[in-house]
């Protein structure tokens, strides 16, 4: 079995010096990394970490993990309207595995290959699976999208649609059957979720508030009404939803899942209304599908509306670690 | 018991909002954290993870767990002579143990705050104890101080003195009995180390290279020798030993403990000849205590000499994850 410094080399190192980006001075090999952070612009910096069995089926693919652990990462940044430029990775697996390893690296590289982002720094340990990683992105001085600047009279957008990770874990779990196409379609979503990067960019200044919606709707836009002391009302008629959710939404048992389950990681921001037209243009030039699903109000508090206006109860508010069982 | 989010807050988010540098422009409670960079500054980045029973035993305290962990960053960070900024921590843990997690705070800070580095973001998860720090510092443009730069002549130093945290091993394997006070001595000096910080930044135009002892001494200027295609040769006598190691070492099994066993945390470094004086004045004037060992060679690999100028055979070259059984 190869050594820790071998394999590093051999999975992450040698690759990931043909995938440097300009800021990035020195990368693996030497106790840390070097970067340089061009002038006007500031550093955004994230960190998730997956855990099996919680996070992600112990039969996922390693390639799966490695994308969704970068992902997860991205999908923050994006929220902040940053560029995502590089990341570290910490690994923590129970063997040497030199198959699942060159999986693992594939994935990695893909996602980071695909959004241009280094790694540039790492460590591997033998323990329990366990990917950490942190990224970093940088944006124009000022410009951060933050979970607190909605106001009293914007409208609430959302991104891509919502529903397809519910749908994939329904699948997971046995409660609903899909076909072997669309079986894969729900679970690309689930595994491999697509971070809004370029729209998130695209909001910088458009939106005054913005998150990912990684523990659900609810949940997510809970946060930013508590960080701006504001509340909202969603129509629920409004949340754009994909045509396989709605082709199976009726064999789902809880009818909110695509507003309370997680893992879709799209973004939900928050748009003054002299800013609309700019958004309008935005979506005209496919740059994103940003779809409209209610209103920010001074009155504390989510409340989602039915089609007659009536508001909706809602018990569950997303995912939390140590609240409730993991949905794996 | 309290949830995922509100745990967060409670033992990190709050404390972490009083011990902010300037360089942070946002910190915990969004979807990343924000820092900006003072012009003429570069960013080093260096992550570790620490796994329970590999890293340290299952019966280590929460605190003592916590200030390893950063202290351990704060280490690569000092050996590449950069002022430790800021850092986000990583955290699975089976379940949301109050005390353990006061505890485990109180540890991390105290040696954040001692350090002036502030925790900027993070991740609490359910899982196996599995705990990853990211650490970053800053460092004047093109003044790090990286494995490469050794050249043939320099002379080799290392800092402070080697050997406790092979001694605390010994001590906790039970092979070596030490009183009350000397155990603790040693213990504090394997569980607490502390980073070189400021012995690093003193040597940016002073060495041509550097790696902190954390492998051991043989395993670590093997790499700056890799890395600097140089060779060595390092006199036994010459290597500087604490006391209580001096006092014990003739009972440890392995004579060579102090240089093939890691967690020291001290600094070994290079210094072309026409700057040992400057040296000198850092050791006057109380920076460092800073040991010379060795020669940089042109014929590659390390070679250690006894009193006699017999090169020692050394089998064991450092700790290394997947190659051998952990001490723990």
């Amino acid at each position: 079995m190869p050594g820790e410094f071998e394999l590093i080399q051999r999975y992450f190192g040698d690759r990931a010096q043909t995938n440097l980006r300009q800021e990035v001075v020195l990368g693996i090999g030497d106790d840390a990394a070097i970067t340089s952070i061009p002038e006007g612009l500031q550093l955004v910096t994230t960190t998730d970490v997956l855990v099996e069995d919680v996070h992600f089926p112990s039969k996922t693919s390693a390639a799966d993990i490695a994308y969704k652990a970068l992902a997860v990462n991205l999908s923050d940044l994006a929220a902040m309207g940053a560029d995502p430029c590089w990341f570290t990775l910490t690994l923590s697996m129970p063997t040497a595995d030199t198959s699942w390893l060159q999986e693992f690296s594939e994935g990695l590289f893909a996602i980071a290959e695909s959004f241009d982002v280094a790694l540039i720094g790492g460590d591997t340990v033998r323990g329990p699976l366990v990917v950490g990683i942190q990224a970093c992105g940088l944006v124009p001085q000022g410009k951060a999208l933050l979970r607190s600047g909605a106001r009293t009279g914007d409208a609430i957008y959302v991104s891509g649609t919502l529903g397809d990770a519910a749908l994939a874990l329904q699948c997971l779990d046995g409660v609903i059957q899909l076909d072997k196409e669309e079986r894969a379609m729900v679970m690309q979503k689930l595994n491999r979720p697509l971070p809004c990067v370029k729209q998130g960019k695209s909001l910088r200044d458009v939106a005054n508030s913005c998150i990912d919606i990684s523990d659900g709707l609810v949940a997510d836009l809970n946060h930013v009404l508590e960080a701006s002391r504001v509340g909202a009302t969603v129509q629920q008629d409004d949340i754009p939803l994909s045509a396989i959710y709605r082709k199976y939404m009726d064999k789902i048992p809880n009818r909110l899942s695509a507003i309370t389950s997680g893992d879709d990681y799209e973004l939900c921001f928050t748009v003054p209304l002299n800013r609309i037209a700019i958004l309008d243009g935005l979506v005209k030039n496919k740059i994103g599908l940003f779809t409209r699903i209610g209103t920010i109000e001074t009155e504390p508090g989510l409340r989602v509306c039915d089609t007659e206006g009536n508001v909706i109860s809602i018990g569950q508010f997303g995912h939390d670690h140590f609240h409730e069982a993991s949905n794996y």
